[in-house]
């Protein structure tokens, strides 16, 4: 019998948000919920006493980099990732899919799976359900996902029919090549591309299939934000309610809070630790970009409404400094404070949800955010 | 009257060495200590909670670097270097000097002082003791260096007397120029080359002029450790017993031992945190350079001997996959770990001479630490 289980503990009237508790082989988490990543059995720059600081309960870390350096062997006998990066908490590991099918120029997909050149050394490689599932089985994660087909964007309809019908039936070899059910959850991604019946039918084969948890694929992949909520409306009411929903690659704060309201319980995104090691922070009023001069002489904060240690010991005029010497310091400062900044809004949503005002800290949030970017932009 | 006061506590029978303690405006030194550096406002990847965490008591920040970016009025706005960069703990500044003589080509020497250009943008400046002085009342540092003209090394008698001279003449002037003598101790530097009779002069000149501590300048620049040694034992001897002795760009563990035993209070050195961030860490055994393929199946602590948090917490698997995979936090544990094991060193010493067993130590840490490397070269 498997460890896993979502409790749902709330359902938002006025939106499809909720509230709920997943139990994981390694711990507990509250949902929704936002993944800091760490492709490389790190989360760049961070400690995982620092990420159990700032309040995260789950990384990310990537199936494709780690079976290719140091590779499954090594992290097995390790003990398995979570005793090779000392982060003894809860972990999901994505496929590798998405990393094949963008990463790689050179490839043939076939339906057996996809032949590729390692970045690395541009070795041939192969990658399929079974070997993913084997990979993910090595690594010990307690959240383990299907091998999927990600079409790229824009891409022709019958190109996203055929490769969400692969898909589901590399779904499905996933299931059967699954050998830990009893203590890694393997959670489906419906596809379908930007077309609702699509994404309609492959929330249904998938369903069919009773994974633990759904993982919504395929998106944020530089579609308009309102066709990427379109698609997610005609998704999320399609998958069960006792089971959690996961929006694969979001992070900007909008999109979150769209997100959830949609029904969405997990994210995760590189935006927050990618932005910050380019000098780009979170804060209350949008963005900020800290090599901006106008922070020359700013000892102000970072963001003087966020309570994390930054933005509690550092002013912008150092963190200015600390970015134009190209300082590590500073990448770990921001990088830091950026996902203190969405994993507090996690948590402010969750106490929202609790407390039955979710739209209205919505609107007073990302109203407040986007003051000075209208469109959205960023 | 001033806060600054060193404090002779015992003197080793056997050897040359003190123990003490430096009572400085930001905190109490207990010496032999060995100073991290922190050039541009931050020691490279560490925090100073971290530092605190390791033992660091006091850190070394540089004046050149600091007067060309971000410029001294910026960090006397923001309060000081103590303010700016978060460590209200004793800083040191280095006087500009060394930088000025060595990171440029272009430079042209006078009796005023010495015209370069800047490294950032090749723009014409102007160092003299005036302003090195200058910058680093601005800065506030606990205890500030002369601006002291450095030869090269190997050099002509001639030119080392003459540039010894002016260090002098250029000594006093600092003095006169020095506005915060009552918080800020400023310290003379012995220079003479590798000349016995030269350091013999030059130390008795300075100590005429009555500085509360003294550095050894113009060592450790390519000569013979037992060149380097020889220049010890002229010069420690000459300079006042109950003042405190700096022995400048000294850090790996065969010197630090080798200076304390001839008398030297007080080591920096960009040693440590250089070699971690290429993946080289201390052990007892001798220095280990990650990387090797040795260590890829290796999961044993770094060094089992070392009681660090990352030696307690990571194995050398991990912190080579870190390091192939050219990411940040294997930079911030082989620097954590590094600055650790020489502190910890510098600690180890300290309760040696208290002890009466200096001697013994010494010969037991080097005899294993150079076991593989009998030239002691690393």
């Amino acid at each position: 019998m498997s460890t896993f289980r979502f409790e749902l503990i709330k359902e938002d009237k006025k939106t499809g948000a909720r509230l709920g508790r997943l139990y994981t082989t390694h711990g507990v988490i509250e949902t929704p919920t936002f993944m800091p990543v760490g492709t490389q059995a790190t989360v760049k720059a961070m400690t995982p006493e620092e990420l159990r600081e700032i309040g995260a309960q789950i990384i990310l870390s990537n199936t494709y980099h780690l079976w290719l350096r140091p590779g499954e062997e090594i992290i097995a006998e390790a003990g398995g990732l979570h005793a090779f990066m000392n982060w003894p908490h809860p972990i999901l590991t994505d496929s590798g899919g998405f990393q094949v099918f963008s990463l790689q120029k050179i490839r043939e997909i076939t339906e057996d799976g996809v032949h590729f050149a390692s970045h690395l050394d541009g070795s041939p490689l192969f990658m399929s359900p079974e070997v993913s599932i084997r990979v993910q089985n090595a690594l010990g994660a307690d959240i383990i996902m299907s091998f999927d087909e990600c079409p790229p964007y824009p891409a022709e309809r019958s190109y996203v029919e055929a490769s969400m019908e692969r898909t589901h039936r590399w779904a499905e070899r996933g299931l059967r090549a699954h050998k830990r059910a009893h203590d890694q959850a393997l959670f489906g991604i419906v596809q379908g591309g930007m077309y609702k019946d699509l994404r309609q039918r492959s929330a249904r084969t998938l369903v069919a299939m009773d994974f633990p948890g759904y993982a919504i694929g395929g998106l944020s992949v530089g579609e308009p934000k309102e066709t990427m909520y379109a698609m997610l409306e005609e998704t999320t009411p399609l998958l069960p309610r006792h089971k959690p929903r996961y929006l694969m690659g979001v992070g900007s704060p909008d999109a979150l809070l769209e997100g959830v309201m949609r029904g969405v319980d997990m994210f995760d995104c590189v935006l927050p630790t990618r932005i910050a090691r380019n000098g780009t922070l979170f804060t209350h009023d949008g963005r900020m970009v800290i090599k901006n001069s106008q922070y020359a002489r700013d000892f102000s904060p970072p963001d003087p409404d966020c309570t994390c240690h930054v933005c509690q010991n550092y002013s912008r005029a150092y963190l200015r400094h600390l970015f134009r010497a190209e300082e590590i310091l500073g990448i770990r400062l921001a990088t830091y404070h950026n996902l203190f900044f969405l994993i507090q809004l996690m948590a402010d949503i969750r106490a929202a949800i609790r407390e039955d005002r979710l739209l209205a800290f919505s609107e007073r949030f990302l109203g407040r955010y986007y003051a000075r970017d209208p469109n959205r932009a960023f």
